[in-house]
């Protein structure tokens, strides 16, 4: 029966430092502010953004949310963002996915300032991260895994790793930092993705998985050796006849199933999900310390 | 017994495309222009960069060369480059490595120019190349092993590849190169290095080994599926007693092994070595067209 790893728990420890450096920057009469904007009424995006904004106030930390019409240009949202880049009381800038497709993504997160870039998508910090220069910002969610496997202990060095996707956000930062050199990294590291052959083999063969391809319960119990670490990174909405929605959200992992073979597991949620809001604050203090220094 | 892969041979057909850019550039009165620099007198420094001034020469790019005493501080050469970055009659910028020890090679190199850093090493195309992004520069060494690989019809779609060494020049982008998504990448590729385990076998799975390791023929006959296709990126001067100068330049693969295990294998000299070359007088040319158009 695996380890079940606690990711509010380790969240909450990484609030409490996060809160002390907020306090920090008080002492110096710096209030640090995160701007978010959404464009459109995106469900998932509004509920992403409301979670963000209250543990964002809970820790000190000043917000305000813009929130643009669906019919926004693309031109009209840099030249917001250009303001922001400008505007000294704002230390960070969270553009929040997805956009409405006439917005190109890539174009938008790469005209964020990279000092304020604390979601870690413009190119300059995903470079930086790939080439293990510590003075970009790490994306939050890949940047959450690698905290919660130094809380748990959890053995990279020598690793055996699966990568499940190879997405910008997760997968391909997630292959970086578990390769790279240092105590958290030194794994040995293969990113699989939809033409992968052999993956449930692969899998098998791992020491640590990383499911973040966003395929329900892709990874079975059978999937699994026993005393793997599995992180389950994957939300996906699945039907539910029993639920009131209809619906309910599954990870990526077939969790009862895994939890018997696996030696550590994240539950989902719980896992994952509270880790890239504590990166999220961690990067907005880091951008402002960095911002005021 | 393996097909021998013609660096050569296929860095000419690279060239002559170039030259023909080259040629409707100079149509519309633009030179294109190459500046070189380099810092003491490094004696393989002198070799690469004297190869790389011929091979511009040849194909009508304009280059210069700066060099700068051993001396030097950062400042002093983060000056130099601050200039050529604004001069517009250079369209790339080449530092050429190793510098002495007194220079932070990654401020260097994340301070030249992103239009103008043909070498690919700039943080920000580091990262364009992990996102997809074609509108960077792709670095030369893992931008040649793909054109390799493209103009042997070697299948990269779900093949199994091994990169051996994480190294930010070769190992990191061209596991990005391979895995992601179009034509020349598709493919599962594990990142090995120093500490991976049971490297041997991982590579006798590989339908692609990618050899930058920096390890004098490590890589053994034994070590290769039937079959695999195998590509030597290294270059290590070994002692030779029967050499004039003491010393011979070896790859990281067996060759003579190899050659009779795998299906396609490159040659060292006469593989990899022209195609990087190839590779920084094609993004020159495309440095040019772009603070040109």
């Amino acid at each position: 029966m695996a380890r079940i790893i606690d990711g509010r728990k380790i969240a909450e420890s990484v609030h409490q430092e996060t809160a002390s450096r907020v306090e920090a920057l008080k002492q110096r009469g710096i209030l640090p502010k995160l701007l978010f904007t959404r464009v459109g009424e995106d469900p998932a995006s509004k509920v992403y953004v409301g979670m963000k904004e209250r543990m964002s106030a809970r820790l000190g930390i000043l917000s305000e949310t813009v929130v643009l019409p669906d019919e926004t240009t693309e031109a009209e949202l840099l030249k917001k963002i250009a303001g922001w880049n400008c505007d000294e009381e704002i230390h960070g800038i969270l553009v929040q996915a997805p956009l409405p497709s006439h917005i190109r993504e890539s174009v938008i997160f790469s005209n964020v300032s990279p000092e304020k870039d604390v979601d870690g998508f413009h190119p300059v910090n995903v470079g930086k991260l790939v080439l293990g220069d510590p003075t970009g910002f790490v994306p939050c969610t890949p940047g959450g895994v690698i905290e919660l496997l130094k809380a748990e202990n959890i053995t990279t060095k020598g690793a055996d790793a699966v990568v499940l996707g190879r997405g910008a956000i997760v997968g391909k930062p997630m292959t970086a930092l578990l390769s790279q050199k240092g105590p958290t990294g030194n794994a040995t590291v293969t990113l699989c993705h939809s033409l992968t052959s052999n993956i449930e083999e692969r899998c098998r063969q791992a020491d640590i998985i990383i499911a973040a391809m966003g395929v329900a319960e892709f990874v079975r119990g059978s999937m699994i050796k026993s005393g793997a670490t599995v992180i389950d990174v994957g939300v996906n909405r699945i039907a539910d006849a029993s639920a009131k929605s209809g619906s309910r959200l599954v990870g990526d992992v077939a969790f009862q199933e895994a939890l018997e073979v696996a030696g550590a597991i994240t539950p989902n949620p719980g896992g994952v999900g509270p880790m890239t809001i504590a990166m999220l604050m961690r990067n907005t203090v880091l951008a402002a310390e960095r911002l005021t220094a």
